[in-house]
């Protein structure tokens, strides 16, 4: 049996055909042009998986389901997308709306929390019972598992540990609070963070590294030049790695998963990320002092296909 | 059939028995005497339930089970408590030492997931499927039951919402950290930021109602005050009530229960505490925004019973 996942985003639908261990046989993606209307939109989306199921020769008597990722907060017995501000979706019945096309189950979940039960099912994840996954990008995403299965909270709202406030009144973040985690510890933070320090050490190698030119900063820029030895992007690092760690020991104090897997471009950085935070969060949890063990913080491993075979896996 | 439930405490060793409707048929307790060794406490713990048994006319055939609930950290599979410190318990065989005495299946649990589980099964969260208990107290104790069971991590060391840190480099924690939560909203939190307010505003009422000791202050002071008005107590309140509500906002920012139950002394305050949190909360938190409802908020009503009846009502 087989499995249709789709990746719904601000930019692209993509799809694939995913066998039962989890491994994609086809994919493609077609642009969302999310400005549409969300018939339209779906339409695509229908034709994207008939063009995937064609190429392959296959039929829809091969696939058990389909699953379907999208930004915003899901009604995932109804199938619905409640509200996605980024597809301007509001209560669109994508279940109903997708089997007008094609006759299979549709399971519709939010796309951090497919890209966590993807880490849980295939990638860094896998055989732990309970896991946290952390997708580091322009704002903080972020999925529970729990015993194989997505928690998501009464409402299909949760998790959003990127909305945990970290500093009452601190740095305005965009869903109206101050202070929340990913206003400190996202790679659009990161950024901000390093052109700031740019901006206080014009001779820093941050700068050299971008041509003088700020705006050509990115997120990989202060680890860049930090590695080199640095000054200015070893402080903008410590900093950094200190701003996610917090979070991670939050994460680790109120729910004690037995792994919390980082996503997002920074866990490219690897080790170098990685131990830092191992320390600090030993440093900063209260179990350890107690000979009590705590999370495992790995690397995500399924990297861009986390949207396609997450979804796949989905089952009532 | 019936149930026992024990509640352990520093203080005292409180018992009782228990009908399969959670309701207490006979209670007592013992001194906990807890600078002794562990195998005297426990046999005062066995034999506390045997008076109560016999004090009832009942047999131990009458009795499915023991449940135990504990400060500190158990180990529920080993029916153990790795680390308890204010008994000073650390990797105490808590089932094997009491079925030296009694022959019944005898569960371990945390006592602040105890009384969330309380809660759940027979108090305010009775007929919600996930729920989260925070008891506010000397610290903050807190409890998670999803599906009618407490979930405590893959360690058993959760949950601790307590120690989420609300204000990095905050005001020092007994964990060790800096700015958690139970600094800022604890009980004896409100008590320091009630009695720094008396002395900067030596006119209160809050200093009147103490007759000028600010020792006698505790965490009913300001409510008292403001209550009538005062303008120093007011402030005292409004700011530990946004204390409070921005640790709960985090809870449902991340978890999405279906409600909030809050325990210990405050919530005696009835609606004066709850109307300005649930408010709070609404405008604190993402999902109201997008018409999606979040946790209700609601005082406990279990008591000083949530420790037995919870305990009586553990299973594997």
């Amino acid at each position: 049996m087989f499995y249709i996942g789709v990746d719904l985003g601000g930019t692209n639908i993509a799809a694939g055909l995913v066998n039962s261990e989890g491994k994609i046989i086809a994919k493609g993606s077609v642009p969302t042009l999310r400005k549409r209307e969300y018939p339209e939109i779906i339409k695509d989306m229908a034709a994207l998986i008939f063009d995937l199921i064609n190429s392959q020769g296959m039929n829809i008597s091969d696939f058990h389901s389909i699953g379907v990722g999208s930004p915003g907060i899901p009604d995932c017995s109804e199938g619905k997308i409640v509200y996605a501000s980024n597809i301007n979706f509001r209560d669109v019945p994508l279940r109903k709306e997708l089997q007008k096309y094609i006759n299979l189950p549709v399971y519709v979940n939010n796309d951090a929390n497919i890209a966590a039960f993807a880490e849980s099912v295939a990638g860094a994840a896998k055989g732990y019972k309970t896991s946290v996954t952390v997708t580091i990008g322009t704002g903080i995403g972020s999925g529970i598992i729990i015993d194989g299965k997505i928690f998501s909270g009464f409402n299909n709202a949760a998790t959003e540990f990127g909305h945990m406030v970290l500093q009452m009144n601190g740095e305005p973040c965009n869903c109206g609070r101050r202070g929340c985690w990913e206003t400190y510890a996202s790679a659009t933070a990161c950024i901000n963070q390093t052109k700031a320090a740019a901006a206080q050490n014009p001779d820093s190698l941050i700068n050299k590294l971008v041509g003088g030119d700020l705006d050509k900063i990115d997120a990989k820029t202060a680890f860049d030049a930090a590695k080199q030895g640095d000054e200015a992007a070893v402080n903008v690092v410590d900093q950094y790695i200190r701003y996610i760690g917090a979070g991670l020991a939050n994460i680790i104090n109120c729910f004690q998963p037995e792994v919390i897997v980082i996503g997002g471009g920074v866990c490219k950085e690897g080790e170098y990320l990685l131990a830092p935070l191992r320390e600090f969060v030993k440093a900063n949890t209260f179990a350890p002092a107690h000979n009590i063990k705590i999370a495992e913080i790995k690397a995500a491993e399924m990297g861009n296909d986390a949207g396609i075979v997450g979804a796949a896996m989905l089952r009532e």
